[in-house]
């Protein structure tokens, strides 16, 4: 039992589910692809996590009310507008988006999650979703999954998806999941949406505890600048049949799927980190004996957002002394004299102090695709791993013409 | 009373005040200065605030003893090496660097305030330094300000010196000031160093209530990324002589005294901002209509240090979406329906929704220099302002590189 394995495909994976992506209109490329339909062939329980911004997206709003009531069998979601400060009339398109699906699937519009990305402030073009939804439900198909997770992307160079098979107690059991985001600072303010399905069977409570604890190893320790987007949401379908046994928090089988589904969760923030805009580095930040894991976590996240740090990581420059100060300000109980860093395998600072090493091969180190930072506080057993990416020219231009 | 004007000069226009400034052999480009003196010829009481990073220099360590016992009469202060992270050894560099300042002035070590600015894990060349202050003691004067503000800068373009002169009713206080500081985002990991002089005569508390005052409104609005470095210091001086009546914070002049004060420490912030690293535009952040003053602070610093907003700043993109999306996850109390945004006069949200604007005017505004921008929160009183930069290419190439 629990043994786990990646397999093919993404969101259509686990049994009873497909999906279809288009091109509507909102785009003014036509020839990428902006809207996407997942649909559950049989009734399904629905967890979500929601972005903790005060501006919520419609969508967002929409969305909450649906995993409320705890079951959902169809994500309808767009890019290109946010529909995030577009006040009443962007709730009724919301409502609207959901409703058309709900029509064209034979379901009730509270079954329908409803998602958007892109830029904010600009009214859904509701007439083309619309249509675009109709296209989509006569072209639903198991092996659409690659059109959906296409479909979702803003600035994302690829598309993003996952799946992992499970052999539970009762058989084996599927998780599929796509991601958008192309960047680890909230591109286009619309940093992430994931959705998630599984053909496991749980309950409202277990599904949303897995979930949550899944988003809480994965997607929540990659968001650089603390910045929660308007429009993030990740969302997780389950539609365990009748045949499938029924997991509870109580389960032999719950810490299993828990596991996978962080897996499935943790690939998929990867993904994001390594398409992050600009991005030449993959950098995993490990922050051991700390105090507790909170500290760790705050050490963690303030040398992840450090502009200071990402500009040097850019310039293969062992400029430790950022990282150093990075902890400083991070608010977690620190001393200095304890502090131990090592770059992969290289000792760069002992007893808070420089260690002897050599420049030429921590600049080699840095200048990988791929590198680890380890902090050792020597203050006590928390401990935390996080995936951040350097800063570079790129991500600059990038967002500063990101409108035009 | 409190008629107050700007005058020539800086740390020595105030009466009684001596200063030079030379290069030691710190930094590698010998045309520039690496080390700064300040002297007052009299007693004098001191005040000081310090970066709250818990990674502190061994100047910072050594100087806020001086300051808590309330009088200092010299301040020396070198470029090009932090002295952070140094351990037992640069604690030991920074009591030197105080004791040969003490020596060659004929006061006592406890009355030098020792500052350092640079890159962070490297000793000091206590040596190199030691022949520098001998230097500089035979050079004082009261011309010296000039060269004083130049020794202090790191990437800084140019020196930031500031005078006011203030009618007390005992007759004219001249308040002078240098700092350093290239940037917003705490460049260097030492982002700023002001030395403050004055012939008002203070005791130790009302010079702390004043400088605290000051401070708060002024370089403590600019830290863009909240990145307090491991060398921060602010220090001001009063060498009030036995002629000057003693401002106590009863005194009718204590409130003109903080507002000049206050004068003094705000020009010198906002040089730091228009001398920013890569900096294109200066950006002021007016935050009104808050719960109270804390909300609108933290609204006013989460847009001032969101990457989003300085991105498209540097892009003239009036994506007022990111703002939003910003003020939204600042933590303050916000109703996004009643949230209004103006660029200098022209109104760019109404009621959390785009405004009825010209778009091709907003950009026109936006490709200014100086930008003004102006969020009301529709929810009560708290009101507050805040200097920022846009974030350039020119930022990620500075500091990819800044070592080498």
């Amino acid at each position: 039992m629990g043994e786990m394995q990646f397999v093919p495909g993404g969101v259509t994976a686990p049994k009873g589910y497909v999906a279809a992506g288009c091109y509507c209109g909102i785009k003014k490329n036509a020839s990428a692809k902006d809207l996407a339909l997942v649909f559950s062939k049989r009734a399904a329980t629905a967890a979500g996590t929601f972005t903790t911004n005060r501006m919520q997206a419609a969508s967002v709003l929409y969305s909450k009310r649906v995993v409320d009531k705890g079951a959902a069998r169809a994500v309808v979601a767009n890019s290109g507008c946010a529909n995030a400060c577009t006040g009443a009339q962007g709730l009724r398109n919301a409502e609207e988006m959901a409703s058309s699906a709900a029509e064209k699937l034979g379901i009730s519009p509270d079954e329908v999650i409803v998602a958007s990305t892109g830029v904010i402030g600009e009214q859904l073009p509701i007439v083309k979703i619309r249509e675009g939804i109709e296209n989509l439900a006569g072209t639903l198909s198991q092996g659409g999954g690659a059109d959906a997770a296409e479909a979702i992307l803003t600035t994302d160079t690829r598309a993003k998806q996952v799946a992992v098979e499970l052999q539970s107690s009762a058989g084996p059991i599927t998780i599929g999941g796509m991601a958008k985001g192309a960047g680890m600072i909230a591109p286009n303010m619309a940093t992430m949406l994931s959705f998630l399905t599984t053909d496991a069977s749980l309950g409202k409570k277990p599904l949303h505890l897995a979930l949550t604890a899944a988003v809480n190893q994965s997607f929540n320790r990659i968001s650089v600048d603390g910045d929660s987007s308007t429009n993030d949401m990740v969302i997780l379908l389950a539609n365990g049949g009748p045949g499938s046994d029924v997991i509870t928090e109580r389960s032999a089988d719950f810490k299993p799927f828990t596991q996978a589904l962080t897996a499935v969760c943790r690939r998929l923030a990867h993904m994001i980190v390594e398409d992050g805009e600009g991005a030449t580095k993959f950098v995993e930040i490990v922050v051991k004996g700390a105090r507790d894991n909170d500290d760790a976590d705050r050490v963690a996240r303030t040398i992840g957002n450090s502009l200071l740090v990402k500009t040097a990581l850019f310039g293969a420059d062992p400029n430790w002394g950022r990282i150093m100060a990075a902890i400083g300000r991070s608010g977690a109980q620190v001393e200095p004299g304890r502090v131990a860093i090592t770059l992969d395998d290289l000792k760069l600072v002992s007893g808070g102090m420089a260690a002897d090493f050599s420049e030429a091969r921590a600049r080699e180190l840095l200048s990988k695709r791929d590198i680890v930072i380890t902090v050792n506080l020597g203050a006590g057993k928390g401990e935390t791993r996080f995936w951040t990416t350097d800063l570079s020219c790129e991500y600059v231009t990038i967002n500063a013409s990101y409108r035009t």
